[in-house]
């Protein structure tokens, strides 16, 4: 078996038909989830690109792996999926983004050559890169912000889009009176893409999927990672006017939330990005190319199973279907993602497995509370591997998906470090003193903050959208007691022991006895007979009076 | 300035003249004392070897670097102070002992080749290695504990000890009748070893010490590393018999410690080590060999602060005296180490700076909670660097030094992982709950244990010997509370992020819309004048009609 582990970038867990969206039809989405089992509260371990996927990737929280916020790199030596599967005998390979940073001082460090397998891998988040391109390619005084090549921008250039950054030009850019117009400015949001649709970043990723899986000799696993449907918010006809301001979703806010806010979330709320989605304007301008580019991603699976169908290899792979993070889209005052909200930290995740085994749960929702860091152990037991569950932190889903109901996890945790906003300053807290912590426990959803902060608690049941902040008065100290004890739990959780498994330990037991360390014994006779002989090789005939 | 950072293996705080020791006399330890500064309060990371130095070698907790016992390797890429002090231009030896296991399956991983220079060093902790022996050279059944080569057991047999095994023939063996008789049993720890003094374990790591510092070229930090006073209990003459029974100290216990006792407490007295030392004989044995053991480092010390001021050095070398934990000898119904009483985690550290900005502090003491992870720290800070404290989690300990009174930690911490031990199956627990954690505010100390056993508290001030277990009752719940607090702040430390320093952090702030990235905004009338020229790229003439 093969798995297509597809991920989108910024897909809100909501905006998918079959997860109930009143306008947006996605019917291959759905598809996959009548195939598979849809899990209905899958949580990223940190609602941001970088960390997010480091986690998903090793298997492991933010603050076991340390690559807490985009740009720090993934420190040299950290294990992650591919590590683990290629131990199986499954190539694991990289289509499309990643976002990771290469640890260049740890691998210096330990002298490893940048170009060479083990570097390259070390650089690529131990995915073997069938293509590369982390999908933004945005130019300022300073330079790229992303300084390595393009493939996106060379393919672009192969077909005749002109100038040096044709990913800003045409695919990022709107077509207004024959001229572009930059695609980074929402009052452009419901033009056409300024490039043909078959030359966009998704049916281009999607284009090369069906390459590498023309030629790829299983087992593979094929980390498809799209860009979309991230801002820059635009997308080429016809999704562009697909929808419209009628099916905008009203924002999911009060009044309410304006008042004793947290000072983490008015932070946000008072940032440039929580001011322009306050904007109603914004939401209308910007929420039907969210949804077109949705709309371009369903198309192009629907594409893709096409293929796999037409090339009889549907019955052997297993597709999982995932972001990264969600959108806040205006909901809480508040755009893009950072804190624990749903429509933030909750994401799709839809797993299909060919296998009888999973015959009886196709179709169906699990609602279990799942973690992204689930994803990599399900892969290593779907590989035919054990897991090594004293480096992954996660957990497989194998059970869920085979139709058991195994003990599970009573709290799922996410992490967000904000210490490279302008937030930390403005609090007057040091970086390490930027995080945030999420323990939801399938009712309570209990934001803890470093730096002296209170924190904030929503009860989901009473109150599903996360209106109400328990916090902000003392009456509910108890349920935030027991949410820090969850909370506290999991500080202490075991996460470095990452060079001894709980079966080494159990097998060094008693061995150094064995091995002639006979400390604390009064004269011998408490060693075994089996011992004897080696034991009497410290009361033997040699002794100092020899050498005199 | 040159720094000899001299660990002593298993050496009690309190068996120093200069620590109150009611009939050791140890003047060299003591010179240095009036000399630097003797910190009072200090506290390894775990009280056994392995863990011990890993913290004290990495700057780091226990549960951050994850070697959290003997033989539980370091994940390759953990930095050393080795790491640290070769960036500033500092070379760091080691002669003796580090318990360092390598990281072969992560070497391997990485492709590190084991006799590179960086393999070896990733081998040896970071260290240069002038001389490395662990000094535990048992033999059984299995083989040897210590699969390595021995360059004590090689000096010995250069000097005619016959046999494979000199280590414990001779050096580890008493001579009685004109025979070899195990060292490794009780009954013989009054005898005198069967070896010449001069070619014993610690004149010949003392020997090794004075070769190296003769032909060394500063700057230079060496870690002197001596296996002793640590088990084997035997020691040759004239040390063997300079203590008896008569200067045995009562053990420091209580019948109440047998009522109603934690059960790990319970189960470490119950095993062998526990019952051995209930056995007043076994103490009255062990501990003047013990103490004939720390008189010999002493004098050993002397020997090397002579040739030190022979060779005019001593104007120009920090001197470090401390253990890798301590013995409990049976107070509290104990041997060995394991816990947290202070006979166990507390050790004796000595810190002389010859630098005149020192000349203040010379011979006084300090009460500060310092803890072993902080030699790192300091040891950067004299070798002229500034701490990278996103990696090194103790505290520089050179404002003590130089008199000063800096804002300091309200706690220390301990760990300790027994998952190899018998006592975790007799527990029922699996091997990931056999974790203790101290927490120890300079008055209140409490011992946390996983796996859903309760905790103990002691009143260090009403009750300096730690008898009374204050959570045998519920009484003090409020006291077990604020102590949990401590132990959960600390577990939602950053630890990990070890690739971006706090100033990385603050100088990433704003960088990225200066490389273009520019969401959120309505019509660009938000950027910069200065982002201007680049933010119209993307609204240049290129538009997709030119290619039709």
């Amino acid at each position: 078996m093969n798995i297509l582990f597809i991920m989108y970038d910024q897909l809100r867990f909501d905006y998918l038909g079959c997860a109930g969206h009143p306008h947006l039809e996605t019917p291959h989405f759905d598809r996959v989830a009548n195939m598979g089992v849809r899990f209905t509260n899958a949580y990223v371990q940190s609602p941001i690109c970088g960390a997010s996927r480091m986690s998903t990737y090793t298997g492991r929280y933010a603050s076991s792996h340390g690559a807490q916020w985009n740009g720090f790199p993934l420190r040299v030596g950290e294990q992650t999926m591919g590590d683990h599967l290629r131990k199986l005998g499954m190539d694991c390979w990289l289509i499309g983004k990643t976002h990771m940073k290469a640890d260049a001082e740890g691998m210096a460090r330990l002298g490893l050559e940048a170009d060479s397998l083990i570097g390259v891998r070390q650089a690529e988040c131990g995915f073997d890169a069938w293509v590369r391109d982390d999908g933004l390619w945005g130019e300022g005084p300073d330079g790229f912000y992303d300084e390595k090549r393009s493939p996106y921008n060379e393919y672009l250039k192969s077909k005749g889009y002109a100038g040096e950054n044709p990913w800003a030009d045409y695919a990022n850019a709107g077509l207004e009176d024959g001229h572009a117009a930059s695609g980074w400015m929402f009052k452009n949001a419901d033009l056409p893409a300024n490039i043909r649709e078959e030359d966009s970043e998704t049916p281009w990723l999607t284009s090369e999927t069906i390459r590498f899986v023309d030629q790829a000799k299983g087992p593979w696993c094929a980390h498809v990672s799209y860009i979309k449907p991230h801002w820059p918010y635009i997308v080429p006809a016809p999704y562009h006017d697909m929808y419209g301001p009628n099916h905008v979703p009203a924002a999911k806010r009060d009044r309410v939330e304006l008042e004793n806010t947290h000072p983490v979330l008015k932070a946000f709320m008072d940032g440039k990005v929580g001011q322009a989605f306050q904007n109603e304007a914004t939401r209308q301008k910007v929420i039907p190319a969210y949804m077109g580019l949705i709309k371009q991603c369903d198309d192009q699976l629907g594409r893709l199973l096409a293929h796999l169908e037409e090339t009889d290899q549907l019955n052997d792979t297993m597709i999982v279907l995932t972001s990264d993070h969600g959108d806040y889209l205006g909901d809480h005052y508040l755009g893009e993602k950072n804190l624990f909200h749903d429509p933030s930290v909750k994401v799709p995740m839809i797993i299909y497995d060919p296998r009888p085994t999973a015959n009886k749960t196709r179709g169906t929702k699990c609602d279990a509370l799942v973690e992204s860091i689930d994803l990599a152990p399900t892969f290593v037991e779907a590989a035919g591997g054990s897991v090594p569950d004293h480096i992954l932190e996660g957990r497989s889903l194998m059970p869920w998906i085979n139709g058991d109901t195994p003990e599970w996890r009573a709290y799922a945790v996410s992490e967000y470090d904000y210490s490279a906003t302008p937030i930390g300053p403005g609090l007057g807290l040091e970086p390490r003193d930027c995080r945030l912590f999420m323990v939801y426990d399938g009712r309570y959803k209990l934001m803890h903050a470093e730096g002296g902060l209170r924190p904030m608690l929503f009860d989901l049941q009473s109150d599903p959208d996360e209106i109400h902040d328990l916090c902000k008065t003392d009456q509910h100290a108890d349920l935030v007691d027991k949410m820090y004890g969850h909370l506290h739990s999991w500080g202490l959780r075991m996460s470095q022991r990452v060079t001894r498994s709980e079966q080494d330990i159990r097998d060094m037991r008693g061995q150094s006895v064995r091995r002639g360390i006979l400390p604390f014994m009064h004269d011998g006779s408490e060693v075994h007979d089996e011992l004897t002989e080696k034991y009497r090789r410290a009361v033997s005939q040699n002794h100092i009076k020899d050498l005199d």
